[in-house]
């Protein structure tokens, strides 16, 4: 007979019903998640108050996802566990490009657009020219590689925040680089924002005197046949929260400054208005393993 | 500045996010939880993927839940978070009922009846006699003391699992104890049964080669003024799945025979047909403490 449940057992008894577990992967995370989850129980002292709250707090949690709310990703992100499963299936060695946290708001495709064209239609904001190369860790140029933008507005909001917006100007773009392994786009400076703090994950961080803001960033998935996929912002130097962000995203290599060119010449061949905003960004790709 | 996140200072970084927390208790248990949070994600080294299938699980939990099925609160029944808690609370001392969990069925209010009715109408099953007397530790009748029972059905299911059930029928119960601190009920013997397992928490079961079965309990929710309430529940001996409920509630002390009783005079004292099976539980409940 198998042993009976107790406070000293816990463990055991609970790991011991995940023996059978066919998938030795899926048995190593559950025997884990059990530990952990019984230690941080009696670590606290867990009371039965706390806990209803707590089942409280992952129900309304749940309920608040929808095709464009994703409340579960905003809790994993406040916690630091989306970025610490990033960080830890990214490393990239001093060479690649760093990677961070997706984030709730890559809910919806990206239009696929022309290199140069711009991802803000009228949107209002400082102008600007975001030009990059994707190359392997020899500097080669990456055929093929597809640059998937998103970016919040000058007042810090998404596409899908604001209801009715034209799609033209969804500040999102789907770009494939170049034979150069070049890309080129224009859009509007992103401002810092707010996470969306009216859920469970904004009582979370006003119960915990957290602001909720993230500084101001571009964020990029760049893909290509044979190489890891790196998922990755872009973040505006001077800009507030750099170093706060409510979700733990912020990587020195990926802060960079986005220089005013004042120069008429330039201006008409990016097709923007003088004087506009600049940054470069040289994103670095690493083969793909078999594993 | 504040340090930025990296793998090896994943628990301080996020960890001192929370310094300013004006609840320490609350401090306490958000870092507390980061840290096995992130031991966890670091034990197994997390894929992308596998938290991806997280979120979606944990997502589909909360959107399963309604104001008949809590699939949170069976999510952390079969990882034994129920039972712990609600064992690190209420250690009995070997002289008090022991509790176990609440389960997620007590989600509608149990109707008052007289002592020695019936909770199960026409409902056919064994007929069964429960009595006992609810005391505190010296052995003293607590008067007032309330006897909240609910339980499933001979084939296994509760009422609300049964659409459309008459109200009389629904093998639930709210009794007051007489001036000795006795009671008595008129029921039938409730059958094992899977917790339900169409959604997440069946979904994990079933990957993980668990069944989903719980051995036949009647449950009780004992409640005095001036004592701490206890919640637990009266399992059948011999009934399948003692040694390996799916929600670890199982208790030795908990464990009942149900003899059977062939008396015709105590049947129709009982109001019950003969022969007819019968149960005693007496009840030892602890004074409240002030914390």
């Amino acid at each position: 007979m198998a042993e009976l449940f107790s406070e000293a057992r816990s463990v055991d008894v609970v790991a011991a019903s995940f023996a059978a577990t066919p998938d030795l992967r899926l048995r190593r995370i559950m025997v884990s998640l059990v530990e952990h989850l019984h230690g941080f129980i009696k670590d606290v002292q867990l009371t039965e108050a706390e806990w209803t709250n707590a089942i409280r707090f992952l129900t309304e949690t749940g309920q608040l996802c929808s095709a464009t709310r994703q409340e579960f990703i905003l809790l994993s992100d406040v916690l630091g566990a989306s970025m610490l499963v990033e960080t830890l299936n990214n490393r990239s060695d001093g060479v690649l490009t760093e990677s961070t946290v997706e984030g709730p708001f890559h809910v919806v495709d990206s239009p696929v657009r022309a290199l140069g064209a711009t991802i803000a239609g009228d949107t209002k904001g400082d102008p600007c020219l975001v030009t990059g190369t994707v190359t392997d860790p020899d500097g080669r140029p990456v055929p093929g590689a597809t640059v998937d933008v998103w970016q919040a507005n000058a007042e810090g909001f998404y596409d899908i925040q604001q209801p009715g917006l034209d799609p033209e100007q969804n500040l999102r773009g789907l770009f494939t680089v170049d034979g150069d392994g070049a890309f080129r786009f224009r859009t509007i400076v992103p401002r810092y924002y707010p996470i969306p703090d009216d859920g469970t994950v904004g009582e979370l961080l006003a119960a915990t005197a957290r602001h909720p803001n993230r500084p101001a960033h571009i964020h990029f998935e760049i893909a290509a046949p044979g190489m890891r996929t790196v998922t990755t912002h872009l973040f505006v130097a001077g800009t507030p929260y750099l170093d706060s962000d409510a979700v733990f995203g912020v990587k020195d290599s990926l802060v960079r400054e986005f220089p005013t060119v004042d120069d008429p010449g330039r201006a008409a061949e990016a097709g923007l208005p003088n004087p506009f905003r600049t940054v470069n960004f040289d994103v670095v790709l690493q083969p793909s393993t078999k594993d």
